[in-house]
């Protein structure tokens, strides 16, 4: 069986990582049998077969593929009579554009929302690591970082209107059913709900209608994970 | 054979409009016949018949469509022997994504960089109604809007890094061909190429490699329309 190492929290039920939701909701979407193993910033070592650091990672047989996007590669190219997460090679293409946009645009804006809460929820040997890694990127504390949360928040949310105006038009990123561009943009509200208690969204954002049909996929996948509490 | 009605600027040779580049580029895409009629802002009789005032416009014998993106819908629709401005649907429900960044995120901060030289050249009749339109939109003069254009063109190009990350990656939006995701984009980057003296990309930035490939297509279509030069 694909076992999936995805990061998990202090508590071992709560997945965040933006980039293991995306592996996570393609193998659901090919409906390929797996199980996920909870795993930590400091357990280098579980994972230094990959021939690097960081998750997801998986392992299916004796194969072991790293990085979201490598390993939708490999699930197409290893499982091509199961659900495509791409019906041809130019949807693939365009992904890489709302890939780059999630990942250049959104995690960043997303990042300063909840990132206070995401480390208060870490497990206590990642903290340090967390903590020097990020503050060495933001080039200041934590804390310092985040203190301009709310007033970046507008910002935030008018910086999602590509977003916005494409789920206007269509139930989908990939139009009439999900593909893996609606799993890349998910991931990084996944990884908000879960870290965070402040919601991204205003209430009557449409995003946020797609957002709920997102945690139901699967029945109800992304909705088991509990979203964060104002603790 | 189709006739498209193109914005032009007082220069009938001169053709800027981001929305009828799209729809030139996929006439071409196609290998159809057409031939393109210039029309000014205030030629609304002569598109009458279309039941609005915007270009583009086609007629295809005694069809009519407006609207760039329905243009192509009628185009992939009318004429599916022809080569396919989308190979899946889900290539052209992505493209929806890219469309609303184009319109969104790079058209807005391009205006700024290109206005005051693109009012400069257009028709004389025109120059009334593109002013009085603009600055209502603007809530300012065309002159007060563009005044700090020089210090929005980093924050311009920084927000072009979704693109510059996707064509990292590949030759085209659409992969290993252009597509219709490109011909949106690409417009863009000819109505500020043709409007204006200033680049609004750096000297090594990849998006120029990309727009000299695109300007080379169809046998320099797009390179056969002079760039405007420092008046």
């Amino acid at each position: 069986m694909i076992e999936l190492y995805d990061l998990a929290a202090a508590d071992d039920t709560v997945r965040m990582s933006p980039y293991c939701w995306r592996t996570r909701l393609a193998l659901e979407h090919k409906q390929l049998p797996y199980r996920t193993v909870p795993w930590r910033f400091v357990d280098k070592d579980v994972i230094a077969f990959s021939g690097q650091g960081a998750c997801p990672v998986i392992t299916d047989g004796d194969k072991h593929v790293h990085d979201s996007w490598a390993i939708m590669e490999y699930l197409e190219a290893a499982y091509p009579e199961r659900p495509k997460l791409f019906d041809s090679p130019q949807a693939k293409a365009e992904a890489l554009f709302i890939k780059a946009w999630t990942e250049q645009v959104l995690h960043p804006g997303l990042t300063k929302q909840v990132i206070l809460e995401l480390y208060a929820m870490l497990d206590e040997r990642d903290k340090p690591h967390f903590r020097t890694t990020r503050e060495a990127r933001f080039g200041m504390t934590l804390e310092a970082f985040a203190q301009d949360a709310d007033e970046a928040l507008p910002g935030l949310r008018k910086s999602m209107t590509p977003l916005r105006a494409a789920l206007a038009q269509q139930k989908w990123l990939g139009g009439a059913s999900p593909n893996y561009a609606d799993y890349i943009v998910f991931g990084g509200f996944q990884w908000a709900r879960t870290s965070s208690a402040k919601d991204v969204l205003e209430a009557d954002d449409l995003i946020g209608e797609w957002r709920g049909r997102m945690l139901g996929l699967f029945n109800g996948l992304g909705a088991g994970v509990p979203a964060r509490r104002a603790s």
